[in-house]
Order: C-alpha cells, then structure tokens, then sequence
C-alpha cells in the first residue's frame, strides 16, 4: 500500500500532486520542445526522458487511491490533464470517473469513444454504471448502453428509470438478503461462503418470500446474538428505509439525524430492490453544500475550474444579463430624479450607502432564511416569528446606524435635513431588506425554483432600487 | 417503535411537528389566559385541559427519536421550547441535548443548574458529556465538572483539553482492540461476551502489548474469514488513522474520499486513543455547509432562528460598522466628483451600473475560489490559471456586456463618449473584480483568518468604490 494511502493529510497528498503535476508540466514544456525544433539527437534524448518520466508517473499513479488520481486530475488544467489521463490503467479507470466531480467527468468522457467507456465502465457495478451514463447526453448514452452485456444493459436502464435527486438514482443494487427463519449458525455460514461482502455493508436484509422488507439484521447483532438463534428473534423489525420514489435530500436528513450506515430501499409494493449506503449519502452532502454559494451566486452547481475561457464566460451570461437589467432599473430610478441631484449634488455621493446597506443586510436574511429551509425549520409559525424578528433587528439596526450615518452627514455637510433623510432612509431600506431577504427565497421555493439560486443578486436589485428611490424621494419632497 | 421512527419522511415528521406546536401553542394560550383572569370555576378546567395535554404532549414526544425531540425544540419559540423541553423525560434530555444546535443548546443549557446539567448527561459517554461541556462558559462547565463521577471526570477533562477543530476534541473513546496473535475463533468468543458494540462500529482495532496501533480487523472480514486464522493474517495492516492532534477538516476529507466508516484516532506514540465513527463526520460536514454561506456575509455560523431579537441585532454589528464605514469611502470616492457630476448629471444615475456588475460578478469569483480552496484545489499552479482564466472571463463579459451598456446609454443620452467611458468602466471594473474575488479570499486565508468570512461585504466594498473612482475619474478626463 502506498504512503498516500497509509497517511492521509493533506501535505502528504499535496506534495504528491504538487510532483505529479510538475513531471506531467515538464514533460508538456519537453514535449512542445520536441515538436517545434527540428528532429535531432537532443530531441531524441529529450524524448526518451520524457517516456522515463511517463513510467514513473505511470508508477506514482498505480499506487494512489482512485479517489486521489480524481483529486489530482480536477486540479490539472485541460492538456495535462489528458496526459495524467493517459496513464491511468485501463482497469482502474471506472473507479477514477466515478470519483471526479461533473465538469471533468464530462470533459474525460467526451473524449472518449462509446466502445472506450464501454470497456472502462465493465468492471463497475451496475448502479455506478448509470451513475457515470447519467452524466451523458441521450445519444452518447444509447451508444454505450448497446456495447454492454445484455444483463449490465437490464439493470443500468432500471436504475436510469428513476429520476435525477430520487433513492432509487442514487441506490447500490448489491445487498445481502436472508430469511426470518433462518438460525444465525446458517447466516454465518452463508457469509462464509461469499468471497466479498458488498462495500460498506452493516446490515443484512430480512425479506420474505416474495422479497418484502421484513427487517435488518446488524452484523454486530449477528455477532453478539447466539448462533442458535433465528433472525426473526434479534432482528430489527422495524428499520428505516426508503422507496425509491422518496427525494435523496429526505434519506440525507434521515442518515444525518438516526446516525445510520446503510438503509434498504424498497419498491411500492415494499419489496426490497436496494440499499443506500453512508458513503454515498456523504458523497451528496458534499455536493450539496459545494454547490450551495455557487448557486447563490447565480453559477450552476458545478462548475469546472479549468474550462474553457469562452464556455465559463458564457455560464455566466444569463445571471449578467439579469444584473445588468436591474442594474439598468436602478439606474433609471435614479435618472427620475436628476432634477434633484442637480440641485444638491450631496444626494449622489450619498445614495449608494443607502443602497449598500440594505443590500448587505438583506444577504444575511437570505442566508438565515435558505438555511432554515433547508433545515426544513420555517412552518407557518416559524415563519411569522422570523419575519417579525427580522423586521426587529432591521428597526434597531436602521435606528442606530441610521443615526451614526445621520450625524457624520451632518459634520460632512452641516444640514439637519439632509442628516434626517438619510437616517430615515437606512432605516426605510433595512426594513425592505428584511421583506426582501426573507421574501425572495420563499417566493422562489413557492414557485418550484431551487430558493438559493440566485437569491443574492435578485435581493441586491431590489435593495439598490428601493434605496435609491426612498432616499431620493424623501429628498425631493422634503429637501428641494 | 414510533411512526414516526419507521417512516422518516419530512411530511410525517412536519406533522408532528405542528401538532406538537399546536397543542404548545395552545396550552400557552390557555396558561396566559389563566394567569390573567380570576380564578374561578372555567380556569380551572382550562388547566386541566392544559394538564391533559401535558400529558398526551409527553408520550408523543416519549415516541420520538432524541434527533426528532431536537428538531422540534430548534424550530420552537423560546418560551414554548421551555414548555416542550419540561416534558422530555429526564433520562433522555443528555441525548436530545447532543443532537441539538449550539444556539438552542446554549440556551437550555443557560438555564440548569450545574447538579441538572450533571444529573442530564451522566447517562452519556465521556466524549458526548465533553461535547457539551464544551459549549458552556468555562466557570459553568468547572461547576459540572465538580459534579460528575470521578472517572468521568478524568476522560471528559481529558477530550477537553484537545482544541477546537482537532480531531481529538470530535473521537469517540470507546473501541475495541483485540490482539494480533489471537485467533478469529476467540475473538468471536470475546465478542460474544459483550452485551453491545459501541455505536457504528465496523472495524476492531489491533493493538500490540503497549497499545500501539497495528492494524484494523473489519467486521466482515471477521465474518468471512476461516474461523482458525489468526488476526494478523486477515486484518488490514495500514488502515486509514488520524493523530489527535489532526484537522477534523482533514479527517473529513479523508472519509469522503476513502468512504470509511470509522477510523483509529492514535496520540503521538501512535497508541489508539480512540475512534472516528462515520456519523460525526457527517455531522462535521454538514455543520461545516450550514455555517459557510453564513459566514459568508458576515454571520457567525451558529445563529438561533429564535434568540432575542436585540441580542441578533447586536451580532451583526461589526459587520455592519464595517459596511458602513467602506460604504462611506465609496461615497467620499463619489463626493470627490462633484463638481463632474454637477455638469453631466447623467453620470449619478450611470454609475451604481458600473458598481453593481462588479460587485455581482467578483462574488461569483469569490465562490470559485472558496469552493477551491475548501477542495484544496488551489495550488501555485492552479492558482496562477485561475487567475488568468477569471481575467479572460471578466475580458469578454466586460467588453460584451460593457458595449451593450453603451448601445443602451447612447440611445438614452445620445452622447458618444459617455457610452464609450461607461463600455470601457465596465470592462476595468470586471478587471478589478475577477483580482479582488481571486484575492481577497486568498488574502484573509493566508493571515489565518476564515476565506470565508464577510468576503463577500469585503469585496463588494471594493467594487463599488473602484468602479465610482473609474467611472467618474474617465468621465472627469474625457467627458468634461
């Protein structure tokens, strides 16, 4: 086993990728070297190291745990990348695309032909096999569907059958089932007989005839219990479970608050098709909480740090657009006043801390707020609650920085008017910064939107229009 | 076993939950009535009414996982939560207090008594009395101390003395160590002596004489293996471990990525200490993604939904001082203009545009960069690309954006330049955003402070006052 494996922090690793990285980059500056001048007997020793080196990254590489070459191949920019790719054992390259996250998983599969995946993904169990195709366009996926075995290709479109965010995507098919009956003595000689259990397995099912979930035998049950015993007498006859139709966000809490390893996953007629284990439960939390601040943001979940320039740039355009839309509003909420401006110029420097204020504390609403969602803590009681707290904090917070923002007004620009506007103006915008903040999640789940997306730059167009137009309009009418 | 246990969906638990609340709810109702009124007659049987509710409130929460009890005090109201919290049962409160949040937690605890608090958790392990020890004022946590059983004492000091965020402070001290030289047939024989495992447990672990860490014997290897081998030849000689001294951080990603369920915690003599089981992680993982996007703007990752609204107020304030005051040079950046703005009024109302776009768009930099880093993604060599990629972004939405800016402005003043000088605002505010998204997260990590923390108040400070300086100060050059 290798160092990498045997401890695993950080520097360890990081020194690993940190001289993976450097070989493959030396190797692409000796490569480009090799191309662009003429063959000589220079270039050929220049080749020749670059293939020493190519072994020993190829060494390096058959020692690091699938999950680290995953690690390691996120990191690398696009040609790099490829070369590392290159060098990772055909055998081991399922296990490797089933730990990279989804940009450079798309990236690595569009390069390849069907009939290559196909060859990679055959060592895989069929549950990761639909993972990895999930990942895929329709036609591409076909293509690979059609060059597995004839039992592979049954099972992979069944799990493919359950949408995207359900148990039954995210479901092992592999468990172990056994019969209430059965004594322990012939339990334990069962698992003898197998060569391997299923990963992380802590649990073995207990069904019935027909494959009903009857219940879970702990294997530390098994172990503790006499031998002589049946399964039906120490068995939990009760145990979580999930069908497949269930939403993987519900199984995650579950796994989170009854601590669990692994739970079977039963069909409508509670037959047993399945089983979620913890890793991949730790997996989606991961993902969830990763994709979270991008979200907010206006960026889609995953987003592969070394994609094309143009690609990225163009991601981001429909939430740029939007901002530059409600930009533009604003601007016009201020354009209605110019008037004014004009005829105290004060009023422009000073609008956009009315603006900036409400806009910063509406952010912190909306966190509280997407936070409570997703804790699944806002009912109808909560949410009067919350609202009524918020508008509190934004009542004390705009009476006193409103106050503070009042009088260095006033010793900027020695005018008790103007001081007074603007005090009643924070404290104007902080109370719509509440509404807004708590509003907008709320009115984007309402609406079957995801409740983070970008929740930050729609509260942020609405506390920019709003402030400058409460403070410019109180200007107006009281100012001029 | 409850319903509730056996179906963990949200709409079950929901349910209950706004029962309890309802019948919470209620009794408050009728308790306030009761307190105001005289007494007479009708009170009366409105407190027994309250008392058969009391009772019916009881076993319904009695039925309920300690996971449930919590869910349902965080979300509560704090008076009502002081109500429901009376009617947990004294023996189960230790368990419902670990599951519960740290701001609710702190509440219920600020309220016992040190012989309370000794008498709730004695029914827990060393290493949970400590977790919640931990939360406690240390004046508080001394007078429980004083009150637990002398061997608990030196266990619970013990955990304490690890600090915050180490792996030490999250490990379980309750293993099994077996010995390599024993037979697999007496370890059976062992574990059948035992009433019960230690919770999640999946791995025993095998020490030498001195408790050095020698290796893991997994459960199912125990199970599938020929009863008349020895430990040494099955078990697992480098298994995943952790020093005591180790980021949780990094023991999290370690489980993540190797999809263990438990891992030996060894001191620096390498002797096991300990255990990691897989659902502290999970709880470290998702206290890690609730608290980001808090912290994000600025909040502390624990805040309770319910905690007095003047003591919320009062914790947003340094944040909020801090906006203020950035918001301030940004205006003074504007007030230096005045006499421009005064001549092209136009500019006022223009330039938030410029403000916003750089603001919203460095925040999405700014989630790039924290996902990498919490990725551990972001060495000198990706580190160098991102940058560069960012400005390539920022480039091409700058000058494509920026000229839709200025077709817009055009058509709306019909001024040439004016729409050159926003286009070209545009562009060098992505610039400065694209630097500071990259930089201020990088920055705040590399002086040992949270990445996370207020970088988006931070950086949307620094747009704003850069594009008004850019914007004004091109108008001031070109425009008048």
């Amino acid at each position: 086993m290798s160092e990498a494996q045997e401890r695993l922090h950080h520097s360890h690793l990081e020194r690993a990728r940190e001289q993976i990285i450097g070989l493959l980059t030396r190797q692409a500056v000796e490569r480009d070297l090799v191309s662009r001048s003429e063959v000589s007997k220079q270039d050929v020793v220049a080749q020749l190291l670059a293939r020493q080196q190519q072994a020993a990254l190829a060494t390096k590489l058959g020692q690091l745990h699938p999950a680290d070459i995953a690690f390691i191949l996120e990191a690398l920019p696009p040609d790099v990348r490829e070369t590392a790719w290159g060098l990772v054992k055909p055998e081991r390259r399922g296990a490797v695309l089933l730990e990279t996250n989804e940009a450079v998983l798309r990236a690595l599969l569009g390069d390849m032909r069907p009939e290559e995946i196909a060859a990679v993904v055959r060592h895989l169990d069929s549950d990761d096999i639909a993972e990895l195709l999930s990942e895929m366009e329709e036609d591409a996926r076909q293509a690979v569907l059609a060059k597995l075995d004839r039992d592979d290709q049954a099972e992979v479109r069944s799990v493919l059958s359950f949408p995207d965010g359900s148990v039954g995507s995210m479901m092992d098919l592999d468990f172990l089932s056994i019969r209430e009956d059965t004594s322990l003595e012939a339990v334990l000689r069962l698992l003898r007989r197998q060569k391997q259990l299923p990963a992380e397995i802590n649990q073995l099912i207990v069904v019935d005839r027909a494959g009903h979930l009857r219940g879970v035998l702990s294997l530390d049950q098994l172990l503790l219990s006499d031998p002589e015993q049946t399964v039906h007498t120490v068995m939990t006859a009760e145990p979580t479970f999930f069908y497949t139709g269930d939403a993987v966000d519900d199984a995650v809490t579950a796994f989170e608050k009854y601590d669990l390893i692994s739970a079977p996953v039963v069909n409508l007629h509670k037959q047993v098709v399945g089983r979620i284990p913890v890793d991949a439960v730790v997996d989606a939390i991961k993902a969830r909480a990763q994709s979270e601040s991008l979200r907010q943001v206006g960026l889609s979940g995953e987003e592969d740090l070394f994609a094309p320039v143009v690609e990225s740039a163009k991601n981001r355009w429909p939430w740029l657009a939007l901002n530059l839309l409600t930009a533009f509003i604003a601007s016009r909420v201020i354009g209605a006043f110019e008037g004014i401006i004009v005829q105290l110029v004060a009023l422009a420097a000073l609008m956009p801390i009315v603006a900036s204020i409400g806009g910063n504390t509406g952010n912190q609403t909306v966190a509280l707020v997407i936070r409570g969602l997703a804790l699944n803590q806002l009912g109808p009681t909560q949410l009067r609650k919350m609202f009524s707290k918020e508008f509190g904090i934004a009542t004390i917070n705009g009476a006193l920085w409103g106050s503070v923002l009042g009088v260095a007004t006033l010793a900027l620009y020695h005018q008790w008017a103007l001081a007074l506007v603007i005090a009643v103006s924070v404290l104007l915008n902080l109370w719509v910064a509440a509404a807004a903040g708590v509003l907008i999640p709320l009115t984007l789940q309402r609406f079957g939107r995801d409740p983070v997306m970008g929740s930050s730059v729609l509260l942020t167009a609405f506390t920019d229009s709003m402030g400058f137009f409460i403070f410019l309009a109180l200007a107006a009418v009281f100012l001029v």
